[in-house]
């Protein structure tokens, strides 16, 4: 089964989830600064969900170029992801209008774990069915960073009833870590 | 015909569908648990969504597969099927909204069962076009699952009116019962 | 310049324009038969909108079959058509909601009429790009349905500020008509 | 790496911006002409913004096709383009709805500016990735159309808080100036 269709459905969703977070920045009624004021929070908070939906394309992208075929595990797998992502505006929009409250925040790390939980899983499910000594198998090695972040975003939440300023900086701490592209699959591919 | 154009509609149009659903989780105002809780049934019909959305990807993506090319009208019987599943979110917020009430569950139903009937002329229209005797005739065979699916929800659609749970336990079961991937066209295939 | 984008910006396009369409079937907040009276002429305009752009989307793919490569006047020309098409999720919603009446109507038939001429200027710059003598220009022909089409929509418009039911048969009219596929092409390229 | 999922992606995001838009196009409870008049600001923003995604998904179609292949660099460059064409709907809403007051027509032209310099850095990362002689970096020259765009919009921006008709108009000369298609690249790549 060919992997075409699985990337052009994963980029359908994932182009949509990014886009239709700005449909939260509701348009104010009056003209001037002080009706954006409120949309900082909101903007904050969508430039980062930007990033971080951006972070899983790039990652997507990266772990299908080693992929060769995919089965009906692959392609729950993959819906599995996606479904976290698909909530990710949703916990934007409500950490943006609580300005950075508790709660919201700490929804927002929970979409993030288990959405770095699916990403594992998939990574899992595509080893499985290339075999341990295959290409992607070696490329992806022992995913250290992977399980670092899920690691991180655990403790992100805990500390969201502490201090949400301290989550947020975790869950920006993964995001730069994820920034930095993942060069193990390219190198392999080289090599 | 080529058919790359064909799945790349359906997949635009399927990823659209499974995306939008979110956004009848509406953000609410209040940063805490109470706020959410009006949500769970909201929720709840949306996972129940996804899945079947997501498997009548999964199950489109199958189907196309042992496909070789297509006329004008296999293109209206697949415009046909996205029809019904485009009303798939709008029967989601409508059963979540008013807490799994008789009615919305029994369009509920209706909306499976037109989609399932309509996945099942696909099938026919594509089976018409390759011939009886072709890979893709013999794969689908005489489709024991599309039928009893159908025969499932015009029972689940009935017993809405007794107790809308029988009918999401008979909805849920014709979606475990497709969870289990079509190994046929795959069997068929590599045979 | 190959025409592989341009298909996929245009299903795209399209895609999201058909289903967006289907938010403007507000859920109800009752679960009875007289909550969903109101949406009767919103869903028959639904229908209605969704076979419009089935047929749109079937003769651009019938179209584009007999495209050997794009320039940069077809990328606009194209471009136009999908705006026009952007404008029949709200023509559809106005109309809808206010149960035919004759403005609505009227604006219902200029959307489709101004997208059946930007269908007609794209067959021209197609035909002007491969040349008089091309297949493509073989299997368009004098393009008897899409002037009588336009003729059609115009009378219909005309008529709305009589008898919006009128104006009705006249675009179902042109649908139907539509609905038997183009196989002016098809016959072209098999022969 | 191969672009092709990169121009997929990025269609899918071009596609979506374009279409949502149109649901700024708030639909009039009444059916009559005066219910409309108040929508004739945001359909002209809608339309001009229309304009202008056109153009950016013409010329990343232009610039896309002297590529060879890609990288992370690339991607997040890309990204980092779709980011401020996604704020277009949100900055076209509140022009539209303010009726072209200074501060909203301001803003249009920073996320105009913004986007600008956000191809810039695409086609310069481009470059460097395909080397200083390679047909993309002659192909793309100096850029001199793209460096007077951003100041011409610079110039808009500040003459908004002025006289916002004097900005529409400069941001309109960016748009004509841009619509005469980028036969640069063509021109490069057929000698």
């Amino acid at each position: 089964m060919g992997k075409g269709r699985l990337e052009a459905f994963s980029d359908g969703v994932i182009a949509i989830i990014i886009t239709i977070m700005v449909l939260e920045l509701k348009i104010p009624h009056e003209a001037n600064l002080a009706a954006l004021r409120p949309l900082i929070p909101v903007f904050l908070s969508y430039v980062l969900s930007f990033i971080y939906l951006g972070i899983y394309w790039n990652n997507h992208h990266h772990l299908l170029q080693a992929v060769r075929q995919v089965n009906g595990r692959v392609l729950w797998a993959n819906l599995h992801l996606l479904f976290w992502l698909s909530l990710v505006p949703f916990v934007t929009g409500w950490t943006g209008e609580n300005h950075l409250a508790a709660l919201p925040v700490a929804f927002y790390g929970i979409v993030l774990f288990c959405a770095a939980i699916a990403y594992y899983i998939l990574s899992r499910v595509l080893i499985a069915h290339h075999g341990k000594d295959s290409t992607l198998a070696k490329a992806i090695g022992n995913d250290f960073k992977g399980k670092i972040s899920v690691v991180i975003y655990a403790l992100g939440i805990a500390l969201s009833f502490v201090n949400t300023w301290l989550s947020f900086i975790l869950y920006s701490l993964v995001a730069i870590m994820w920034l930095i592209p993942d060069r193990r699959i390219e190198r392999m591919l080289s090599s």
